[in-house]
């Protein structure tokens, strides 16, 4: 008799996404004339641009012809990719990476799902409160939590709250913690975090032998000078630190899927008996047994980012959306809310009025002004009272979403 | 302390094609100037085909403006897509699916390396032996087995012997098993199996509630009549049967990747109480979890091969490699070598002269006649003593190979 793994009951409902799609439906089929706009879940609008389209179509002439076709590439990424990551992501920021330290994959969404495998079932598990339920999910599926409790909580846990009170800065567990998942710029406060405040993240990971999981798909959003780039922009993070990025919000990549992992040699993790093994080579077992490499094609128009004209034509992109950050966040504070994130990320995070809950709050978005907004409780307890706005909507919806929302009654 | 997940280290050696690189490599450093062919890896050699690459240079179209643009597919994949492939590959052989039971992914390595993980840990596993090495690893590296055994045995796993002795046709096991691993046509060794005895595993996995994962990536090669293309034309196994299919193959997709697995709703594993889950929305929570979905360009390409142009040419490209089957196994035979496979699968699985094991094989061929191939007992212990070639490789290169294998010593 074949037996399901029975951790998946634990998870509560249906995953945050499929709970807003499945609300929105009914609400299109009750009202099918409502022209409802959505600045909800982080997907982008604008176009691939020209330099990326360009190399797509020159890559499809390729598998087109014998000489030039590709069958199975490298399941870790062609290396015309990766050396164009290292040379334009890290080698600028005085990182240094060796090639076989970066995994290309088709999301940050599967890596991040998925590097949990290579850790034993019994670590101590950390995120911040709110986060994005993948780092929460996929653990459960795996078995290295407890039980569902009360208000979005799992046993076995360390949540690390991010709220106002605390200006959204994590605090440092009280409890010994192994596996540290980090997110900055953060999805959903849009919040950042200094290199100072990184250190001591870094610095906890080499004490306790822990593990950061640090995923960093918003950094080309950030535009003030200080803010770290990537975690291995602190001394020693390379030691204790995985990264994770991807080119879906960057160049624009959601429907088009690339991204990569940072897997520097010197992370290990132990056995039971102390003994060290680096992740590097778990990671690259873990890929080469269960995945085949992103499409040819894609990791073509990935690579054609990194052109000068793929730069530019991207920048521009990222700076409509954060235009559109700056709208969002100025004319919800014109209309007397609170709100946080927007400057160095694309996810406005705002405060629900006092006495509305998160899911309240997007019920009376969707049907009051036909907003599709995320509801901040659905990132996790702390996130109760919150809600997530995103900047990836064209001018003319995010302009008229705003100026629904002076009509909104609360 | 981070720990790894250790039943990483039970795995032996390197993944099997990774080691086969790896050789070739070597010699090829040694032997600049020797003119390596390769009929390793199952990988195609032929281009894309005119419909397929007509389509994706319309959907790169469609993504350079903001109008067709495309972000976030559904998880699942596109409707387009699964409409087709209900229509063309399950439709016309009375088999009906609805359009939630098809699930698009990036490749059948990833659909049958994952797919263990919505299974509990205590499940008994059975593969055919030989056998597709994923099947195995991915199982021991959720720690549903034991150690590692000599001769290539993993402790816990129920072998299923598939000889020249038993006609590669697997026996029904003598233990109680709760997960069955079928593929057929076989990889690698490229026998068939009956209608009559694919009921047999149909029955035995009703008889004991157990569920069979069946690999039918192969199917467009089959060639004679009476040859079942999916395992659902066998009545009742749409009740235990989960059924892996890709393009790879078929159309050439290897470095293009897509492919889908059939998950029916009424399939269903059970709680250690034994209350019934259906897979179907496990495997959707564990996609919807982990995935993103394949690219919208991708997801065009494969519905081109649908159309009736598309049908036509990829049609051509298959009989061209199953033409190149006829000549190795016919070129072998003429050798004085004992093969089988090469009739209903691009496979040709030899038996090694007497006293020589598989990997000598290898080193041999690879050194006397710079021909790459598979060693059987890289697909479990009992490939031991055989050989997989593929017809994969160019008419030239296969005839090429064929012409050395004359003057091959054994």
């Amino acid at each position: 008799m074949a037996f399901i793994n029975e951790n998946y009951l634990k998870l509560p409902g249906s995953y945050l996404f499929s709970e807003i799609a499945r609300r929105v439906n009914n609400f299109k089929n009750e009202n099918p004339n409502a022209k409802i706009i959505r600045l909800g879940i982080g997907d982008v609008t604008r176009p691939l641009v020209p330099a990326v389209i360009d190399a797509m179509h020159k890559a499809v002439e390729e598998m087109a012809k014998e000489e030039t076709f590709r069958g199975y590439g490298p399941e870790q990424g062609y290396r015309f990719l990766i050396d164009k990551i290292i040379e334009n992501d890290y080698a600028p920021r005085g990182i240094k990476l060796d090639e076989d330290e970066v995994f290309v994959s088709d999301g940050a969404k599967s890596d991040t799902g998925n590097f949990q495998e290579i850790f034993g079932l019994d670590n101590k598990i950390a995120v911040t409160d709110p986060v994005y339920p993948v780092y929460v999910d996929s653990n459960v599926m795996a078995g290295r939590t407890g039980e569902y409790l009360e208000h979005g909580y799992f046993e076995k846990i360390t949540y690390l709250p991010c709220t106002a009170e605390n200006n959204f800065i994590p605090e440092l567990p009280k409890e010994k913690v192994d596996i540290i998942y980090l997110c900055f710029p953060n999805n959903p406060t849009g919040m950042t975090l200094s290199k100072e405040e990184l250190k001591k993240w870094v610095d906890y990971a080499k004490e306790n032998r822990a593990i950061i999981l640090f995923d960093s798909a918003y950094e080309a959003f950030i535009r003030e000078k200080d803010v770290p780039h990537s975690i291995y922009e602190v001394e020693g993070a390379d030691e204790v630190a995985i990264e994770f990025r991807s080119f879906s919000k960057t160049a624009g990549f959601t429907g088009t899927r690339c991204a990569y992992t940072v897997v520097p040699k010197k992370v290990v993790a132990y056995t039971k008996n102390g003994e060290a093994h680096q992740l590097n080579s778990l990671w690259n077992r873990r890929q080469t047994t269960k995945f085949n490499g992103v499409p040819y094609i894609i990791q073509r128009a990935a690579a054609a980012v990194y052109t000068p004209e793929g730069q530019k034509q991207i920048r521009e992109t990222i700076d409509y959306y954060m235009d559109n950050a700056k709208i969002i966040k100025e004319g919800l504070e014109d209309a007397g809310l609170t709100v946080f994130g927007g400057v160095n990320a694309p996810y406005i995070w705002l405060k629900t009025p006092t006495g509305i809950s998160s899911w309240e709050f997007f019920d009376i978005m969707l049907k009051e002004i036909n907003v599709v907004g995320t509801p901040g409780s659905g990132f996790g307890p702390s996130g109760e009272g919150y809600f997530r706005l995103t900047a990836f909507g064209s001018r003319e919806n995010t302009l008229e979403a705003i100026e629904r929302f002076k009509n909104l009654k609360l």
